[in-house]
């Protein structure tokens, strides 16, 4: 099977495989359907020239798919060695669309990646945790000239361009699409709690009802990732450093204590936190023999792989995606895939109706971007509201849901103070 | 037993009984009785005026006495003839507190209480809906003279005085106690959940798993009563203007349909909208035998017993806060609480360990107008963000939980975008 | 208003609010209304004696006018002083059926109304921990001659009459009532579970959100109570002495603890074991302060009151239906209702709809032994499966919902092994 | 690696991953451990003979494992070519247990291995669905000379045997290990509930929350599964025969309809009936384009294959274990597993932790059968009722759990009737 030119993937022969999976996030993504015949119709995109960098893997390459046949031009690599699926990158090349996309390469030639995607003249990007603004801000400043816009699909990214904005230095408009409501009510909470704890069941095949839940983080997604471990029939312990967090928790029906406190006694811990080492060195030393350690958030180094290598006196391969490290004293401490978000790296990634939702969001915002760059400033912008609006009503309508509406009399209520 | 100067109140005889209640809050109030020797110890707000109007139960009049021993001068009513208890309005009243209640007066009796409250040369205000601040905007813009500042109870209200800043009417600065994250985080979702539903429970002693609730608004209290029913095993369906939060209803497991086409199928409905009329005559009509009818939102008339009873051929007390309309057709209808609050009309209002906190936020919002007035605009403010963690963290340590804290290195990575 | 012959009610006058209850609870009770026109319609049983003894309220008159209206005379009288509302005893009184009850009277003089009903001449009797079984067959012997059978509501009166029947002594058949499915799957989970719950939040006026909640006894009311407790936002303890049940707990989500070892950490604690003294003496000793406790089992001795009032330095009630005692170190610990039924003897049971299952299990138990007493012989008998089957088809049908069927392949399938 | 005498497994060079799946099983099996060291110590059942005919994965490994420590000679199959997991085989085989078992083999060939097995001179069974039993009353009669007994691990299987006891067939005592209480509360209930949920997520990619989810069947099996799907987020419909069945899902928050009302609106149906054909033609013709079917019940044509074909125009593999039927009309049916239990031929089967108890039963039951068989008589045996306390307790003792005593009091007690 021929595949786009310029593309780099690990085996173009891996196409059927990878195109499956494609149609099959294609099946069930009822709202980029129904973009595709109105707001992203054939033509809507004539021409214009769209970079993505975030995990590859269907859902992922169906963004593509409908932005290429929206008219765009459309080059795609993945965030990390560790979130690309090698099937799905030649599937996708195999159908036009340029691909720069290796699994496990190391590091550095996956920056290169990148680059590729810049020197491909973009004018709006489709963005991970802000790391081609931010190349194409620093390093490759050479390859920003084009550019027009981007939009940004993390938490933790938003909080990046916030800073890039206060200290003066962000160059265009970029959307912030994970602040959209489709988005992180959506993809940070049932997507992330629903595939984080599916990897962990998956992958340890280990029963979760009676456990000791410890979520670490109870942002958007640890608030979805502790409902589901509950939902399981856990038992959930919220770490937390704001307290206003911490007393939701607790009112949530979990308890809510420092990492020091509950080290010792929780059987599971999911990180999703955003910031390195949330679970440190002092806390493996307290850990009970056989726990099982899974990372969710936005950092490869939550739960640091090298710092649990530096502790053990043996690794090993205890199942697929699970790395056994044997203590000191004994006690086996089991990592899941190697601190990397346990539900791409080692399962499928967020369910397929959650990315179309959140796609839906990144395809209008990139829609938004080339079609609007003009009259928006240099900075952070809001994913604009009517658009939310809109996605959200496209997928009611294929749920066969809807909504109710206000009287006049009602609207008019609504406005008055008097 | 005496009672304050120039207090009005049924029947000073009850002031026993509400006493006892007064006491059962308070032994219930960790934050609170932590404020009182802390920021709100004796003296701290000596001399100044503070004019209260809130729903007079025991929790209300606790906090008037935590404000009234740090100090202050204190006057208070309750916000209607429907949302006073009687013997709690004497027990406050025997321990010094000035105040205007009696339940079942005739409303423009009630509103006389208001204008008490007023002429009681408050420097600040703890408001309900902005009903006082209202009245000084309007009709006794006589009283306003001498005030300083507001502090404002709910949703409703919030939206009103940012309609008067808008308009550029609003004479002083009003704090939104109810966006701080203490209070509607908590007061909003957990109790209005809580109390909602016990007071169906204990009003009608029915089953309510396997039951069918309409829930008709997903906000904050939605979101609560919504949880609330499914823990005791009901099935929800939720009714909603806005297509986000239809689907986050959706996704939370509920059905999200306009109320056209779920009237005629649910055994209870709730409504919690701030619109009048949300459930309207074309509803009733199509309603089952049976159905239980329950207001949780701001206004008496979101199910307007009027409506019920125009339609009615028969109307009668069921049981206590129980009035059964039968239809022309055979149908019986049973509004509780004549359509007022479920919770506080019909029942004892919050838990108190949820008004602990609002109370909390309430009692340092009207601490900051009164120390930094001088420092505030005329418009609405937020609540102290350092005031809320402050309150979150109080109550945490009456739990024994906590919080963890970043390490130096996290709190820089998170500062910085390179 | 006259009410029947030879009734001791405590006063005639509350008929009409008696009648108003016992109105609801019929207008809610499908079952028993469809078996009135069908199993039990009237003249079914005719000139039958029947004696009822069983927590009298609104549902128990209820059963009693069913069975009066298919022609039974009928005397009723409730379970114990605790366990009467003086109101439906009259409402009950005034439509003709012959009651004993008053609230509150000495036990001695309550248990002059067991004799009565006993000397009412009963075929038949629907009894309560076996109460009025064991006096037919001890000290009222003299009046046993012309009882045909008995049908039993608890699980410990079916423990107490499988020993009189191992020891021989039994007389006559009796029912199982509490073994019903119909009846122990609802009555005793969901029926006590809501209720006690329920009645634990309108007594305090708390929050249950958070809360540690530890539920002595896993038996099905246990259960039940369990999950309410977690429906509204608690987490849950279990103490159990059967270790089958103690690690259903564990994997149903919650701790499994000796009460030795969690006694300390409680914030509410609810019985339901059959046994007393279930929470002791050196248990009290342990509580935190301000605890709850509340006994939702069968014996008002599970927590007993006499022994916390030897322990107390000073007791009051705190709120109607709460009595607090202050021990010698200040802790408060507060009884709810006694120690009886807290469900019960502090609001109005079990849900309406729970007790027209379980009713209907009893008025059809009454039936069979008035119709088929000659082919039973003397022992305890099970409820016969087609009648619990029937109840639960028109219990379903009265909801619009219903079963599938076997085609005849898959019936044959099952019965062979070949 | 050398493999053990006479055994028949796919690739002697699989024995290290198998080894490694064992090793995990045998990490999380505290239960089987702690008999390691006590009722099945070393020699403790020295020269027994052993068959063991269970879905053949790591924890059946493990198990027969522990029966060969304890001294017995062991000798393995699988249940049928979808429940085999060659690495395990090979992996079982080559620590010197005889293994006759190769996945995806015909059907005859697999049954010669069940023949392999009853060849081996087993004194006991531990058998599934009854079929070495049946196998040994009728085709192979011939080799059933030295069998003392059997345990069963199905509900099915119990059916079956009872079946042959009623007839006056069976020739020896059989254990119904299935319905020991550490067996079919924790297995049936929690193994298959997170199973058959863990399965369709990691094999489908897909958002239950908010979905539709069919249970079909809501015995033991079919509350675990409906509880888990609503733990995720669906709304559960509950199809079943039984009405006190129905009418229990109706009280667990889920409705309750035949299959013919509720085929068309389904979005995922999963199957627990123990009947052939559970979902047929007639619903398969109504349900809704993109369904998915699981089946988690004892048959592999509760949801037919072969009637999905016939209706089909067009069939495809649309992801791994995933088949695509498309209809005359276009609509999709999504067929998991080929109709095969979704959570063993589709992932790895129940818990770890589950199988511990399981196996638990069966080794112990195993032991009474090879110690007591001179006492029992032919016919089906419950488990002894000391040995399941006893799995009981050393599972909560695993845990640091426990349970609480009676006192002596409370023990006579509960011993009396007056």
């Amino acid at each position: 099977m021929a595949i786009a030119d310029g593309s780099v993937v690990l085996d173009p022969g891996l196409a059927e495989a990878g195109n499956r999976k494609i149609d099959w996030a294609a099946q069930h993504s009822p709202v980029l359907n129904a973009l595709r015949e109105s707001l992203l119709k054939p033509g809507s995109l004539a021409g214009r020239r769209v970079g993505i960098m975030v995990p590859l893997e269907a859902k992922t390459a169906y963004l593509a798919l409908v932005l290429r046949d929206a008219g765009a031009e459309v080059a795609v690599t993945g965030t990390s060695p560790a979130y690309v699926q090698d099937d799905v990158a030649a599937g996708l090349a195999s159908r036009g669309v340029t691909v720069y996309a290796i699994a496990g390469v190391p590091a550095d030639e996956f920056e290169g990646f990148y680059e590729r995607v810049l020197a491909f003249r973009c004018e709006t990007l489709i963005d991970d945790r802000a790391e081609l603004v931010k190349l194409a801000h620093t390093k490759r400043a050479d390859l920003a000239d084009g550019i027009r816009g981007a939009s940004e699909e993390t938490t933790s990214g938003v909080t990046r361009l916030r800073a890039m904005e206060r200290e003066g230095v962000l160059k265009f408009p970029v959307v912030a699409a994970n602040n959209a409501r489709c988005k992180h009510l959506f993809d940070n909470r049932y997507g992330t709690g629903q595939s984080t704890i599916a990897s962990i069941l998956r992958n340890t095949n280990l029963l979760l009802a009676g456990k000791e839940v410890v979520v670490v983080g109870y942002g958007w997604c640890g608030k979805g990732i502790a409902r589901r471990a509950k939902g399981v029939g856990a038992r959930v312990t919220v770490v937390e450093i704001d307290p206003v967090k911490a007393l939701e928790a607790y009112a949530d029906g979990f308890e809510a204590r420092p990492l020091d406190e509950c080290a010792g006694r929780g059987d599971v811990f999911i990180t999703s936190t955003g910031v390195p080492d949330a679970i440190g060195r002092e806390h493996f030393e307290r850990m009970k023999d056989g726990v099982i350690l899974a990372n969710a958030g936005g950092l490869d180094v939550e739960i640091r792989e090298a710092t649990l290598r530096e502790l053990a006196v043996d690794e090993r391969e205890a199942r697929p995606h699970v790395t056994e490290f044997t203590m000191r004293d004994g006690r086996r401490l089991h990592l899941l895939a190697h601190g990397n978000l346990v539900n791409i790296a080692a399962a499928d990634g967020h369910p397929v109706e959650i990315m179309d939702l959140t796609f839906a969001v990144q395809a209008l915002a990139c829609r938004h971007v080339l079609l609007h760059h003009e009259e928006l400033e240099p900075g952070v912008h809001d994913f604009p509201a009517e658009l939310d609006e809109e996605i959200a009503l496209l997928k009611l309508a294929s749920l066969g849901m809807g909504v109710g509406a206000l009287t006049p009399e009602q609207a008019e209520f609504r406005g008055t103070w008097e």
